[in-house]
Parts: structure tokens; C-alpha cells; sequence
């Protein structure tokens, strides 16, 4: 048996009372963190909570050597462990569909995400939200500041009145990482902030003016949920990651109301995109 | 101080365990299921899981009198619980904003979300879902028995090969129920099923043979993940609530792949989707 259980947002008391049984349950427990990542909690601080080992693994460990995970699942009652929901990236039903085929039965316990949290933490509604798109770091794709798929999902989504959730890259691979200079001594990952992708998306042509929200450590015990203009939120910081950011399309009354409550929005931003 | 708490999707154990602690510790605990429900567990269930009395509102005790529920968080901790994650539905974020304009402090633990929860179980990407609908009961609005606005938003999440979520109608009014000719004598909702739903949605021109999803029972221990055209998904049936239905745009071949063996889905469809 395979379960794949949805740790949640912030740190190993994010996780149902139904996944934490899973975990406590299992023969062996493995988790990846580079799809995503728990900011409040620490390996050693998740082993402790379950009183299990966690056997972490890195993406080739996932992708290009899923024996480990596929031998145990067919022998004994395995976890695999996520940030977030279960089953959230390409990587995981890969994984899922391995173990189908090779007859291992699997099951999910879900946890919360950011999907519905940046939506109830922005008081923003969940059905006028359109695509999502993830900004990634400008050095990791071939093209400008930002991908132009990313400026056709925002317009799109506009274009029909829908936010648009902007999941912000994090890049795990330290080599990487000090390869375009970052020098950090350390391993860990680089986080985009909400205020650089904020940056990055006022350079998009007329875009500097509209309405952003930042969203900083959703799911945790502070998050920070602010709006304005795209140019302002850049030159303003919000701690610690994870980070994501909002753009709203029309806006109808209660999320204008929301927005100038939760967030601070200006009002003249909020008035012009009242739909 | 005013938490609100979702309490995940199927039963006592599918809250957070940050969740329970915030319920176990608060003053008072109010829940509201009319906007969802949490179908593997009663009230007595909830109240015995917790140890603590849960005072359930209805729609007109948390809209047109939230009184009870300001007062008790200006002098003390209060937990307002709903099914999946927190503030979900514009209704909660009226309750937020009403306290924070009374100085009430107010927080969010989030709970897993239906909306993830059937990306993951179907295989299908978060990332490639369009804008969510709601299929209302027929009775309930006034034209034909798919709203225009349903299938317009189906259509434009389809031009550009997004999927649609569509979530099902619950009617929690048995005196609205009974006038419908739902005689049933006990008080149960009438949840709408994914083959009425998609017996209606076949119903639109050129719909009969699109691909479908039927989610049934997302979050428990036997969900259910049926893929057939829309006509077929119709004859069949999926068991106790909740359902839900996904309408697939274009599909990768994962996706494809997992529709198949998650799902059961007849290739001829499958492989007429693939992008």
C-alpha cells in the first residue's frame, strides 16, 4: 500500500489528524520538499511529532529511481509525504501510476494548499479565480523578465474577469543556485519573495500601476496579506517565504471590502477594478 | 479573537491537527453546514472527537443574525467551523470583515478543499483547471436546466484546454425540498448526484459524448473516480455524497494516462482529448 499524504502549509501540525495516523501507521515514510516545502517545521521536528524516520527524497530520487519508494509500497504500508495536498505535481502521479501498474494499491489523505488558503486569506472568491501560473526565476527560462504563457494566462484570465494565482518559484538545487552567484554557504533553497515577483511583473508592459496581492507565509500562524499597485508592492518586503501573489481581475463588492480590510488595499485601486 | 476552521472534507479526523487544537481550546464553537457538509461524521461524532458543544447556525443565524457569534469573540476565543478549508464561501468573509470592523481579531486554519482534493484523485493538474462552476438544481433557476453562464465558462475554460470543476447543489431546505415533491420526512439535504449532473450537462447541444469525471465521496477512505462520457456517466450511479464532476480540457499525457487507470476512462475519449 502507497499512501500519499498532504502535509499542509506551514509545519507538522499542518497535517489532518487522518494523515498523521497514516504516518504514524506506516511501515516507512518517505517525503520530498522540492516541490514545495513546510517553512515552520524542521526534519528533525516533523521525525519528532510523528515519532517516525522520514527518508526524504530529492527529485532523482522521485523520478528517475522510484525503487526504493515502489519495493517498500509492495511489501509493507508506505507514506509518501508532501507539502501541501497530496498528489499536487506531475512528479507525484507519476509515482502513483508506477505503483498501479505494478499492482500496489494507493490512496491519498489530503492537507490544505495554498490554492484555497491565498483565496480565503485575500477574501477573494475561489470560483472567480482563472488558471494559475508559476513565475520562475528570470534566469531559468530562455526569454525575458517574464514568460510570455504567464502574460497570456494573466490576460486571459482578465480578459473574463478571473484573479490569476501566481505561484512563485523555489529553487532546491544549491549548485544552481550559486552558479548565477547566489554564494550563500548553506543548502537552502532560494524562495522568490512576493516583493521581487511583484518587480518582475511591473516591468510587463502597462502593469506597473495594477493592483497586486502579496500573500506571505499563508497557512502559518502571521501570515501577511497585503495589496497595491504591482510597482509599489515591489519596493516592499515580507519576511520570511513561502510567498505568492494575487492579481485580481474585477473585483465585486465584498472582495473590494476584503481587500481594504485584510489587506490595505488603496481605495483607488480597488475602486477601478470594481466590476 | 475569531479562528475560522475548515474542517477538511469527510469526517471528525479530516481537520488539521492545528485545527483540533484551536477547537479544543476555544470558549465557544460555532459550525455552519449549509454552505458543505462533512458526511462521514454526525454532530455527536464532531462533538464527541472534540470534546467540546458545537452550536450549528443555519444560513439565516450566521447572515441576518451574526450577533451571537460577534459577541462571544469580543470576549472571548471563538471557532467558527466549516466543512473544507476555511472561508470558502462569501458568507464567511461577511462574518470576517463584520469582526474586524468590530475590532475582533480574527485568524484562519486551513483545511483541505474539494477543489484540490479532485485534481489530485483524478490525476489531472491543479495548474490546468480554468474557473470552477456550480451546477445549481434545475428548480432552482429560472431557464433550462443548464444555466447559460454554466455552460458559457465551460466553453471559454475549453478554448483555451482548461479543465472545469463543477461542484453540485446542495439544497439544505427540507421545507424547499418538500415543495419540489421530495417528500422525504427526515431532514436530510438533497445533495445533487454526479449522474444528475451529468444527465443534465449531456443535455446541451453536442455535450452528450464529452468526456467526464465523476468524483464521488473525495477525502474518505472509497472515494470513487469514474471517467466516461457524459451520456454513459448518466446510467450510472456512485454511491452516498458528496460528487462532484470534472468537464477535462485538453489533456497531457499524464493526465491521460492517469484517467485511464485511475479513472477507467475508454481510450476513444482519452485519446481524442490528448493535446
Amino acid at each position: 500500500m502507497l499512501t500519499f499524504v498532504g502535509l499542509g502549509l506551514h509545519d507538522e501540525r499542518s497535517v489532518t489528524v487522518a494523515g498523521r495516523r497514516a504516518i504514524r501507521d506506516a511501515d516507512r515514510v518517505f517525503a520530498e520538499f522540492y516541490t514545495s516545502r513546510l517553512v515552520g517545521a524542521t526534519l528533525p521536528d516533523l521525525e519528532a511529532f510523528h515519532g517516525v524516520d522520514v527518508e526524504v527524497r530529492g527529485r532523482a530520487g522521485v523520478e528517475d529511481d522510484p525503487e526504493a519508494v515502489l519495493s517498500a509500497a509492495e511489501v509493507g504500508d508506505v507514506v509518501f509525504a508532501t507539502a501541501g495536498d497530496a498528489m499536487v505535481s506531475t512528479t507525484h502521479v507519476d509515482l502513483r501510476l508506477r505503483a498501479e501498474a505494478r499492482g500496489i494499491e494507493t490512496r491519498l489523505v489530503h492537507g490544505p494548499s495554498a490554492a484555497t488558503a491565498a483565496a480565503g486569506l485575500t477574501g477573494l472568491q475561489n470560483y472567480r479565480f482563472g488558471k494559475a501560473v508559476t513565475l520562475p526565476f528570470p534566469h531559468a527560462h530562455g526569454g525575458g523578465d517574464v514568460p510570455g504563457s504567464v502574460v497570456d494566462s494573466v490576460a486571459a484570465n482578465r480578459d473574463r474577469g478571473l484573479h490569476t494565482l501566481v505561484y512563485l518559484d523555489i529553487e532546491v538545487d544549491p549548485a544552481e543556485r550559486r552558479r548565477r552567484g547566489d554564494d550563500r554557504t548553506d543548502d537552502e533553497p532560494a524562495f522568490m519573495t512576493a516583493d521581487a515577483a511583484a518587480g518582475l511583473l511591473a516591468g510587463v508592459d502597462g502593469w506597473t500601476d495594477r493592483l497586486g496581492v502579496a500573500v506571505a507565509r499563508a497557512g502559518s500562524p502571521d501570515p501577511v496579506v497585503a495589496a497595491d499597485a504591482l510597482g509599489a508592492l515591489a519596493d516592499r518586503s515580507f519576511g520570511p517565504p513561502l510567498h505568492l501573489l494575487v492579481l485580481p481581475g474585477d473585483l465585486h463588492h465584498v472582495e473590494a471590502d476584503a481587500l481594504r480590510t485584510l489587506a490595505d488595499a488603496p481605495d483607488a485601486l480597488v475602486d477601478a477594478a470594481l466590476a
